[in-house]
């Protein structure tokens, strides 16, 4: 078993890094405390006698060498970025949940045929920059290189200019290594583990998703002086479509979801009717099918409401991944790792989208995890119990150490 | 008449300053560009002979001498901030149209038995800090000057602080003079007055109007991972309120109007729930009655709106003034002078708010209005024709010698 206290110490000196207004973080992607949170991450690598790579989008893979000078590593990692009114665990729980495995294996003088990588990926929020899980996305081929550095965030800043900024980008090539297994561990942010006192979520699936960033153009005008047959009312057209995104959310349940977290009025003054209104739809559901179908009535019915109030309306995809089959054998480990420790577990369909979506795409892959206080996350308030992260990084431990080979 | 070519010129040597993105004008209150704004003013009207007094608001008072010394001076005034994306001639048009006027009588050696004052009211659009006619709101005894002092912009900056640091803070106290009377020329900012071809609003009324500033506490929570029936989602609640204040309006035809200019989703990130939700309805009808109506009925639904979706909500009235009967002496002789010049006039009730509508609690008061393309106001491509802008300020220069007592 792992150190509990460690582990718990560890999130707990991360957490000092990019403090929050209301006792989480706001550790944003490659900003300066993302450096400083980068630092501390590598001088405890550094002292667990890891060794790192960094690559052009600034992923970190701290590495443990195997006995096998042939054999591809094990991948375990996750996200040191927040947030920008985030929690402690979100990511973070992943990324120090690896280095204590590490570090119990150093205790033990546990040796594996193939080497241990703990990875810190880059910007997997998304919340400065979209899309989420941008560098893992770069890693598995999914986006370029020149697309992800010319991602802007909404003072105008790029990710390239500012990873540069922050002294993080490395000199290898993203995506040239290759991947044994990947495994990341990662707080549930649903209710449901908790709900059902299960420890362990043992996760199959992870739902797609679609981010959908309407811009619609009205007429900019006075809000007193122009009658209310003359305008051309880009925020309501906006009030119309989020109240129909919950419609259709609501008819595609139980598996679906849909909301907006982000809205943009211009100019955002009291008395001017905004010109430009943009804000982002987040649709997600585990079934591809119902997930693309929710895409098209969404768009067909903004069409018609942005129609019918003569407000231009254009539409960007800025962010998409399907649903995630996670592999079965690993998949089958995790699950033989909780029986074998005694973690109440069930089988959990990730809610949220992780950098395991996409090293699905180049490796085995599959996720483990842990409940949450009252399913919050993406809240300074987000909780875990010392237990549950424990029990997390145990489970990690033994599927890790099955499938590195003791 | 006045020199319509020397009016024009000034106006586009004031829309210099502070240009916009649009071929308008971003000369935001109490900002540099203001600053420049009121000092190449300050520097036309000492050319002009004029003396200046300038109050603890900022507003600026520039004095041509009347014969008699007993005599309370006629005040002409308008404002020369500018929405974020405003026109070249909301406001402007009225301070310069003043300061014509006196160019006119400077020309033709008028002398007048009351001295004329025209005035350049601090912070009438109320963009930058709500209310809108914060200053005229001072002056009229309607807001203390420490309300005012305190009032914070978006980036939390207090109005006090801004007008201290642009240098034009006076020593007068504010609503110290006494004024025979008070004109503003204003452009009418809405279509009614193009539409039926006529040169000269012969403004009666203006209407009342209520900003009701909402803050609804929803639960910040992922996007992804919180199933729709455990979201308490602020950002629906305002989608609500949004479509109901705009069935409010609609129901309150034909004198009445209702929308949303402002929008704050916090911490407005694509993959957050919003937890807090700020935005301001402006609601407006010259009828009191069905004006305070509208402001219950909102109320009463937005409450009922929340509660169903467990959101909290708690308003705040950041703007109010009454609907306004001008000066019925006043208003005929803006009338008379219309007639006299051959201008064809109607009578016409401001949609917007004014200086006007404050001074009106404290002096005789009334406005001129003309014409603007398209009624197209508080956006960059406002537009009038200098035609229009002279017949207003014709119009004012008759009424105003008429009332000063040639
Ligand atoms: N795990 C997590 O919150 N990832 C951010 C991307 C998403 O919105 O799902
Ligand atoms: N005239 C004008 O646009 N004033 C600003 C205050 C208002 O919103 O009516």
């Amino acid at each position: 078993r792992i150190d509990s206290a460690r582990l718990w110490d560890s999130l707990m000196q991360m957490a000092q890094i990019g403090p929050g207004v209301a006792g989480g973080n706001n550790r944003q992607t490659v900003t300066d405390a993302d450096a400083e949170g980068r630092a501390l991450f590598k001088s405890w690598c550094d002292a667990a006698g890891l060794t790192m790579g960094l690559d052009k989008m600034g992923n970190m893979f701290m590495r443990r060498e195997g006995t096998d000078p042939e054999a591809l590593p094990v991948y375990i990692g996750s996200h040191l970025d927040t947030q920008p009114t985030g929690g402690k665990y979100d990511g973070v729980l992943g990324v120090l949940g690896g280095l204590e495995v590490i570090r119990t294996m150093n205790d033990r003088g546990l040796k594996t045929k193939h080497p241990i990588v703990v990875t810190n990926w880059t910007n997997e929020e998304g919340a400065r920059f979209a899309p989420a899980m941008l560098a893992s996305g770069v890693f598995a081929g999914i986006h370029s290189l020149d697309y992800a550095y010319a991602r802007k965030d909404l003072d105008g800043k790029s990710f390239g200019e500012e990873l540069a900024r922050i002294g993080w980008i490395g000199d290898e090539e993203v995506g040239a290594r290759q991947m044994h297994a990947y495994f990341e561990l990662h707080i549930e942010q649903g209710p449901i583990l908790e709900a059902e006192a299960k420890t362990i979520g043992v996760v199959t699936h992870c739902q797609g998703l679609w981010w959908l960033e309407f811009t619609l153009t009205g007429k900019e005008a006075h809000t007193g002086s122009t009658p209310m047959g003359m305008r051309v009312n880009a925020g309501l057209a906006m009030a119309r479509i989020m109240e129909m995104v919950q419609e259709v959310a609501m008819a595609a349940q139980p598996d679906a979801v849909g909301g907006v977290g982000q809205v943009k009025f211009s100019p955002n003054s009291r008395n001017v009717l905004p010109g430009t209104v943009i804000f982002t739809v987040d649709i997600r559901s585990p079934d591809q099918a119902k997930l693309d179908g929710m895409r098209a009535e969404i768009e067909k019915r903004a069409a018609a409401i942005c129609e019918d109030l003569k407000v231009g309306c254009a539409v960007d995809a800025v962010g998409h991944f399907d649903p995630v089959t996670f592999t079965p054998e690993l998949v089958g480990r995790v699950r033989a790792a909780a029986e074998k420790l005694g973690y109440p577990h069930r089988n959990i369909i990730s809610g949220a989208g992780h950098d395991a979506c996409w090293t699905a795409k180049v490796a085995p892959t599959t996720m483990v995890m842990c409940p949450c206080v009252d399913g919050l996350s993406h809240n300074e308030a987000e909780e875990i119990s010392p237990e549950w992260a424990a029990a997390g990084a145990d489970v990690l431990l033994h599927a890790v150490l099955e499938t590195a080979e003791v």
